[in-house]
């Protein structure tokens, strides 16, 4: 089988490469510890090659913070509403000094908040991709550090929200007086996350997070044990996400969320979105590698011999 | 002038002693580095010695996380509706090394939420004895690390509730994506902070949480500088502890807010309370010191060789 294209999820602290034959069949992958806040001596020339290190010159493409203002090369965003057509078009092709070409993917504005992503656009085109319905209408949630709630009408991508509820997580636990659980005493506590969803969605328009000293309180008062409080404050900053998401319109109540991501953290959003009603789907594994080569396929770059975009 | 009263504010990271002559009159008053969470060798006992050193033997009184579980002797939280009297007949004594008695001021509970408080409560007292009215009704905010919003009516503390505001902004500031300001180039900037209190006013029910991120993508925009982007947080996260005490009914939006706490952010806070046309009060300095006397007189320990509560 020949290869076609060469694809990098490239983020602050990871980066993937794939290896894509004919029809988008990934041939071989790599993981590489080069994130671009931990990069190798050489820097992104030097990360680049070892990813790439002895496939053929194909076309290449990445996604993610690579094409930030504290990337290899700063691409702009893209505002909102924009599509695969849209992305595909604004793909800014970089002259790698092995001479190779590197197509980077812009991110999204969301110029009413506004607002910014980075890496989940190619999710998303992935996602769309195995969904099988280009004109999809709907909702994605793509949760972690900092989760994203699109809004997707016909295909096209019409605005999106970030929330910090993962760093919120992070913080509170490493670092605030309620995250002061002796090491290794923590227990994953499904009551206890239940308990904190409950007291999220029931906190009204006042919102979850008013609730969070409520942690400290119950403990003390023996009606949580302190081994289950990180339980407790994941239910709860998920639950007013997912509280706050529902007030802010971002999802209907009777409406499916598409979730995209890490399987054991999207399986924590679906527990807490069935409390408050909502219908969730999870998306398959591999987002990112699909979105890239459906992006490379739209730009005309997985054409054998007949590259639309060249190089500056 | 003899004295009458021995009083301490004893925090987690402060300790103040006081020395009171007849009719409350500060005497005298120490500092010391002594807060229960950095102790000198010796502990309690040694911290006590030092603050109370060659002042006369009278009564002691103390207020403050001194009696919680981590502090000299555990006293438990009084459950609100509680008032001066019912924290005086509260007092526990406590027989020291040195043969003094040092009387614990229990921290108030509301188990509607449940909440808790530690030394707040004497505040309260002291500054409902500096507006001279007993039977007073209203609310009083005291801001901070942990702020604490308390429902006052005819001059008993009915309820309240904490909002982690200052450690949430502690927390984003030193260790979040969004406090990444170069060291020194913070600028306190008014404009910034008052809009982040208008976002967080006009986020509705979904809170100003969900625009978090949006200092980020404003900083990437150009739209506001990397070096206000502190500011723009800080006015974010006060905003939404307004927004979120009215929406919980903790004010009504007629109603006067009396503060209590640190002149320069009860400042901050009285600004941001303006952007919602609320109304509100800068309480006297030294509510602490004035509480203290206040409770010793209630519970009849600065009657001369008239102690009502003995040593155990």
């Amino acid at each position: 089988v020949s290869a076609r294209l060469i694809g990098l999820d490239w983020g602050s602290t990871h980066l993937r490469a794939y290896l894509y034959g004919a029809g988008g069949t990934v041939l071989e992958q790599r993981a590489l510890p080069y994130g671009i806040r931990q990069l190798p001596a050489g820097g992104f020339a030097q990360a680049f090659q070892e990813a790439v290190a002895e496939w053929p010159d194909e076309p290449a493409i990445a996604c993610g913070m690579v094409g930030s203002r504290n990337g290899w090369h700063e691409v702009p965003y893209l505002d909102t509403p924009a599509d695969v057509a849209n992305l595909a078009h604004a793909l800014t092709p970089l002259a790698t000094p092995d001479d190779r070409v590197l197509h980077l993917v812009p991110g999204l504005r969301d110029g009413a908040r506004p607002d910014v992503m980075r890496g989940e656009e190619t999710q998303i085109v992935g996602a769309l991709a195995q969904h099988g319905d280009a004109a999809w209408s709907g909702s994605f949630l793509l949760p972690g550090t900092h989760s994203k709630w699109v809004r997707v009408a016909g295909g096209t991508v019409t605005g999106f929200a970030t929330m910090m509820t993962g760093e919120l997580y992070g913080l509170l636990r490493r670092h605030s007086i309620l995250g002061a659980v002796a090491d290794g005493a923590e227990a994953e506590d499904d009551a206890a996350f239940r308990r904190g969803v409950l007291a999220a969605r029931d906190s009204g328009a006042a919102g979850g997070l008013t609730r969070l000293f409520a942690a400290r309180a119950l403990m003390l008062d023996g009606a949580l044990a302190e081994a289950s409080v990180p339980s407790y404050l994941s239910g709860l900053l998920i639950g007013d996400e997912l509280r706050a998401a529902l007030a802010a319109g971002w999802s209907a109540a009777a409406a499916e969320i598409r979730l995209i991501g890490d399987a054991g953290l999207c399986r924590r959003y679906a527990a807490a979105a069935a409390l408050f009603g909502l219908h969730t789907a999870q998306a398959p594994a591999h987002t990112t590698a699909l979105g890239l080569w459906r992006l490379a396929a739209a730009a005309g770059l997985t054409e054998t011999h007949a590259p639309r975009v060249s190089a500056p």
